[in-house]
């Protein structure tokens, strides 16, 4: 595995793997690997004979608003490295702020409607910031197909469509969400929480599951469902709602009566923690 | 020379010619063509052995303002096909507004502070239209360089950042600017001047020449400057001027000493039409 911090590393790397034919894959993340990530590096193998993967670690300070834990969040390259390795990443990329944004850098990428509510709602920029960031990466690597993790719904929604619209020559694929056997989603965030804490968090997946029952058992009514939803967390995990909904599953839009498959969505507080979680309802 | 009104059809073009080693070149414009745009296809194959040259013509709704003049804007697509297979363009790339925004489009490249002032400040919104349709442009012909008229010249210091910003792997190419004998900078907005108006706004170059002389006469007073190159406009060109402004040459920042190469830039309504000049002064 070739370790380099500079773009030109990347693109003289990624132009001799293109050379001997190999499908370019992109794997960008924020370091601080978990089976989560490295899911991503297996799924990309399957079925190929030739893939050339790349994987980038790179906190973004432009994804992260005042308040929020970009200085806290959890960093080691030696233990990522070592986890990148063993499951035969080619190439990791781990710039510095510095290479990844000149100090005129001052271009933003937008994604007006996708950007807006659920996550959009809390953290304004953040979805400008990840849509930048990984334009950038795109750029940077010219994959064929990168990688994201179902976790982060939101952002998938929104990338998807920011390549769709730039007209990226790039193919972006959809990772399912790891769990944890307790049914906790893989997070690197995850780090912070107490043993409390985490048993706590489990809750989150089984208000998911016991909501997804209630649609399989009939229930049409997306409010109700997203009120049944918030009131299990608020129960069973014992934590601070900031949104559970009920959105179209293509384009994350507002849902009233569930015709189509849906994805139910939430942002909640255990302790001092944020997490995300979520679950597509194919009706 | 080829034309295609698709993106596949660029794409299989372009890449056809990559594959026989050819220089890729893009010289994106919005029709209505004149020898302004022609000398960059010039300029482009100057020195080059093998160059494939893209030409696109897309009058970009998303650059105009309410009560601009998007709608009458000059079209002609058979004289402007047949100009550039004259010039020996390769590809000639005419889209649809369907074809370069989906129904569901919505992101948006910005790029903050170039895009402020100067022609940003009557025209909000332009910038990021602009550059929101030459990534889309640079993505779908991933050319090796693309040419961009001088005349607009901080669309060209938007667009540069723009793609230094993003990572874009292109080199963006600036071109002289072309003009009547009469000293009138060419631009297909021309059409809209009256035989006065259009010795009028010949002046318009008269009085850049005549500023450029005082600063290489020692004035280093760049707001001194400034309000001669106004002066003389409403004196000569019996225009109205939106901007007169003396900027540095290389990022567009203000001055007040005029001691490193500056650009003096203009903007203004000769009758009902704005036209817009620059000159470049080294000292």
């Amino acid at each position: 595995m070739i370790i380099t911090e500079y773009v030109e590393g990347v693109r003289d790397n990624v132009r001799k793997a293109r050379l001997s034919d190999r499908k370019i894959i992109l794997i960008p993340t924020m370091g601080a690997l978990h089976d989560g990530h490295l899911s991503m590096a297996r799924l990309a193998k399957e079925g190929e004979e030739d893939v050339y993967i790349v994987m980038s670690i790179f906190v973004n300070p432009l994804q992260f608003g005042a308040g929020e834990d970009f200085a806290a969040y959890p960093r080691d390259l030696h233990r990522d490295a070592e986890m990148a390795r063993r499951e035969d990443v080619d190439l990791l990329f781990v710039p510095s702020a510095e290479e990844m944004y000149s100090p005129d850098s001052q271009t933003t990428v937008q994604v007006a409607r996708l950007s807006q509510g659920l996550c959009g709602a809390s953290r304004p920029g953040h979805f400008a910031g990840v849509a930048t960031v990984v334009a950038k990466l795109l750029n940077i690597v010219q994959p064929d197909e990168a990688f994201f993790g179902q976790k982060d719904y939101q952002q998938f929604a929104v990338l998807r469509r920011m390549a769709e619209d730039l007209k990226l020559p790039v193919k972006l694929r959809l990772a399912p969400i790891v769990r944890e056997p307790s049914g906790l989603a893989l997070s690197s965030r995850n780090a912070y929480l107490s043993w409390e804490e985490k048993k706590d968090a489990a809750q989150i997946y089984a208000a998911l599951l016991a909501a997804a029952e209630r649609i399989r058992e009939g229930e049409r009514d997306a409010q109700a469902v997203a009120e049944f939803l918030r009131r299990f967390i608020e129960t069973h995990a014992h934590g601070r709602v900031e949104y559970a909904e009920v959105r179209q599953k293509n384009d994350l839009q507002p849902v009233e009566a569930i015709t189509k498959p849906v994805v139910l969505l939430v942002a909640v507080f255990v302790g001092r923690t944020r997490l995300i979680d979520n679950l597509i309802v194919e009706v």
